[in-house]
């Protein structure tokens, strides 16, 4: 299981590479939330959201790899991967479904790389790029199942507790659970993790039910980044543990908070983004007295025109 | 003069009223500038931009005013007005240009004021609001010249000294000079303070050329936020002191460091909150070796779909 000092080695050895993202205390009542809450602004990081960390510290773990990388991604972890392999001279070749979002397909061909569009989901678009990585040898970056991928993005639990060591609990959106897992992992119940997912993408809610990683039907508007069919294994292992629990917003909450996000803090999150903070927002997680709750903002990859 | 302990008095006046905004750190090299840059994130302040420290402050200085406040505004100074005054249960009534923004409106509008359009600019505007107040006996803010608000507005730099003391420089657009008075007379030498306006609105530039304000001629993209046609009285004091120099910068510059601030952070700054990054990337100022500068982000007021 990830262990702390996994994601320290990761800090450090991506530090050059990624973005310590800020932190804004938002004062309790300020956003019709009896508690006060503490935004980390991830959407602020390279490519838009979190997932460079773990790319980043996958490809430095890892021997240079002579035929290049390749990842396949709802867009996020592919516009990171692209980014990465730009930074360090490497040639990237990403896949994502048909119906990525025009935000992060042009951020991933922004960045130099390859770019396939192929099937109609990510496990689709997965398929696709291990059948090619098996033909071109690439240096193959999962965007979550992996332990240098949870390490990486569990740096950002460690900049959140270096910056607001007061919390209590943490609200994390869960895809396919690698930010969720490193986040847990680092705080290891030092604060409660509180998984948020759509309710039409409730993959580690159904994981949890069943006791092990289970695929589910996923859809709505957080799906593009939150729509991972399954949870990790290694990840499944660490929410066991560290996840107090896993609840469930529906894409109308989600849209309430990116509207409040825009309104408020003139913060143009996407909807996988705004996704925890909508469990706050929608009464789906209630903080209880005393509590000091933070809130991770994770990425920002829309057509910012969706907020005028 | 506006005093350090003035600014701090403010500081403390306010600080139930006002968030304590984030600083995010760039590396060198990241924005195509070669010196490390840290960015205050002021547009993520209550009503979209700086402008409430201010307000606040005067507001909390002040008599409480029975008859309400009034005043006159591009647009964000109206914003804040009206959401300090709601705040503070008062009735407000804001004064803005035909012409001011849709976003500016929206928000003074939203905060529950009364809205009058009138005038082509700020100056026709002001004297309308100040016609009125003589009727009714509202409280007056002004939004720049006034030591209250100037001192607010100051807290802005106490704030970034202390959330990144290493700064060698400070950028900060200068529209009527109150928020760039208040830093200024905050860092009071303590780091460089370079005023940043467009060409087309050279207020300060043309008043420290002149030796006092003195009117200008204003226009282009980012008149509704720094189209004062003539810099404050008190301001100018402070800036022949501790503004180091003033520079100037395109229409084209201030578009290319909004785009550039939503392709690489996800952020959605108005034109003249982007002003003073403009100078940076398009070397109207150019860092000397070993700076380390600070450019503030101060508002974010527009349409994202602008930015499409």
């Amino acid at each position: 299981m990830t262990s702390r000092a996994a994601i320290v080695a990761a800090a450090q050895r991506i530090s050059s590479h990624v973005r310590h993202t800020p932190v804004i205390r938002i004062g309790a009542g300020d956003l019709g939330v009896a508690a006060p809450v503490a935004l980390k602004l991830e959407l602020l990081q390279h490519s838009g959201s979190f997932k460079p960390r773990g790319a980043f510290n996958r490809l430095l773990c890892a021997p240079a790899p002579a035929a290049g990388v390749i990842a396949a991604s709802g867009g996020n972890h592919g516009a990171a991967v692209a980014y990465a392999a730009r930074a360090l001279g490497l040639r990237a070749e990403i896949f994502v479904p048909a119906a990525a979002p025009a935000a992060k397909v042009a951020r991933i061909a922004g960045y130099g790389a390859e770019l396939v569009r192929v099937g109609a989901n990510f496990a689709e678009a997965y398929a696709a790029a291990q059948a090619r990585r098996r033909e071109t040898g690439a240096l193959d970056i999962h965007p979550y199942d992996d332990p240098d991928v949870i390490a990486g993005q569990g740096t950002v639990g460690r900049e959140f507790e270096a910056d607001a060591p007061e919390l209590t609990h943490v609200l994390v959106a869960t895809g396919g659970g690698g930010l969720i897992g490193g986040m847990a992992a680092w705080y290891a119940g030092a604060a409660e993790i509180v998984s948020v997912e759509p309710e039409r993408c409730p993959t580690l809610h159904a994981a949890l039910q069943a006791g092990r990683p289970v695929p589910v039907a996923v859809g709505g508007m957080a799906a593009d980044s939150l729509g991972a069919t399954q949870v990790g294994g290694l990840m499944f292992e660490i929410a066991q543990r560290h996840v107090a629990r896993a609840v469930l917003v529906s894409d109308d909450a989600i849209a309430g908070a990116r509207r409040l996000l825009w309104e408020r803090l003139r913060l143009l999150a996407e909807p996988g983004g705004a996704t925890a903070l909508a469990a706050l927002l929608s009464g789906a997680f209630v903080p209880p007295p005393g509590a000091r709750v933070g809130v991770l903002i994770c990425g920002g990859n829309s057509n910012p025109s969706e907020m005028a």
